[in-house]
């Protein structure tokens, strides 16, 4: 049985996530691997709960507040479906982990960095990607594609422009032994290679070069 | 405008918790005073969806998924309800608080103190009850009250003989300047008589003595 892989996509809104785990999932399946894919916050019945909470246009949560249901939500994707697919040897793919926390709690709202840690760690009680690829896009940019797709807006989605450029300019700093930076308005089929050639670069044995 | 009043009641399953709330606040109504009664986890839309991943027997959560779901609901109560109503002087009274942390997911779930207190922090940003009252009962007591009173059980009820003795015996330990034990196995009238005696004591010009 192979060792599990913990893969995280971050950015800000309108990054491209959403469309690069799609990808990359199909990628994966026709290699013959079987990933497991989940997004922050939500996954599970009480995780859902708690996104509920969170995204709520008519939910009125001060940060503090807001911080600890997106730990609640983690905390119950890391325990009943993260950390027992990794256990399997499974690749595991989230929408959003800690770093998403650390931008917008942190950054975009002001909290703490070491408030935002600390029960950061609560949550995922020590577990850490293997590789989080953040999808840097200019605020301006990310706002454009928002708006061209034309659903209705979240809570997140709908806050002014400062929040939304502290979350990004938040996101183009993190750095870390496990965090690799890709240029999102690059075009599908380019940011899908460069990730592909950072999981190539993480672990060459589970992720061969393809083509 | 005078000052609010923070009062929080706590105890094991089957103290007298809720009987108790009721009769206080019939006889705060009696006086002329107008409290705001709460109960946890719950009280506002964003903490109910907590509650509801708390207490459904089909959620499992590990202790600090619990913990985080629990201070969630706690932090919206308190921004929404709790820290408006004292800022109007208003008194408040609580069904549960930080102190049912300590008893259920430190004592109850084995959750170390330390990471009880620092999650407790965030969720109340230093809300203090001005007055704790601890409704003391034997474990057996409680169970048996549980067992008369017939009706569905939650996720705590449903936990083991060892997990609420442990409970009962963290709630018996509990001490601080603003907490006091109340003889849970008293009569209604009798734990009436001595709760609203320890208001009087902590406030002594809002809560004047009764007959």
């Amino acid at each position: 049985m192979s060792r599990g892989f913990f893969l995280v996509l971050e950015g800000p809104e309108g990054a491209g996530k959403t469309s690069l785990a799609a990808a990359l999932v199909a990628a994966m399946q026709s290699e013959g691997l079987d990933p497991v894919a989940v997004r922050e916050p939500g996954g599970t019945g009480p995780a859902e709960h708690a996104r509920q909470a969170l995204l709520d246009p008519g939910s009125r949560l001060d940060p503090h507040t807001e911080l600890l249901f997106v730990a609640a939500a983690r905390a119950h994707l890391v325990q009943a479906i993260i950390r027992p697919a990794l256990a399997e040897g499974k690749i595991v793919l989230s929408d959003r982990y800690d770093l998403s926390t650390l931008a917008y709690q942190g950054a975009g709202r002001g909290l703490p960095a070491e408030t935002v840690a600390r029960v950061n760690e609560v949550a995922t009680q020590g577990l850490r990607p293997d590789l989080t690829l953040v999808l840097d896009v200019p605020p301006a940019v990310g706002r454009e594609r928002q708006a061209a797709a034309g659903k209705a807006r979240d809570r997140f989605e709908r806050e002014d422009d400062g929040f939304h450029d502290r979350v990004a300019a938040a996101y183009q700093a993190a750095t870390g032994p496990a965090v690799r930076h890709l240029d999102g308005t690059a075009s599908r089929p380019e940011v899908l290679a460069a990730a592909w050639a950072a999981l190539a670069g993480a672990r060459p044995d589970t992720f061969r070069p393809r083509r």
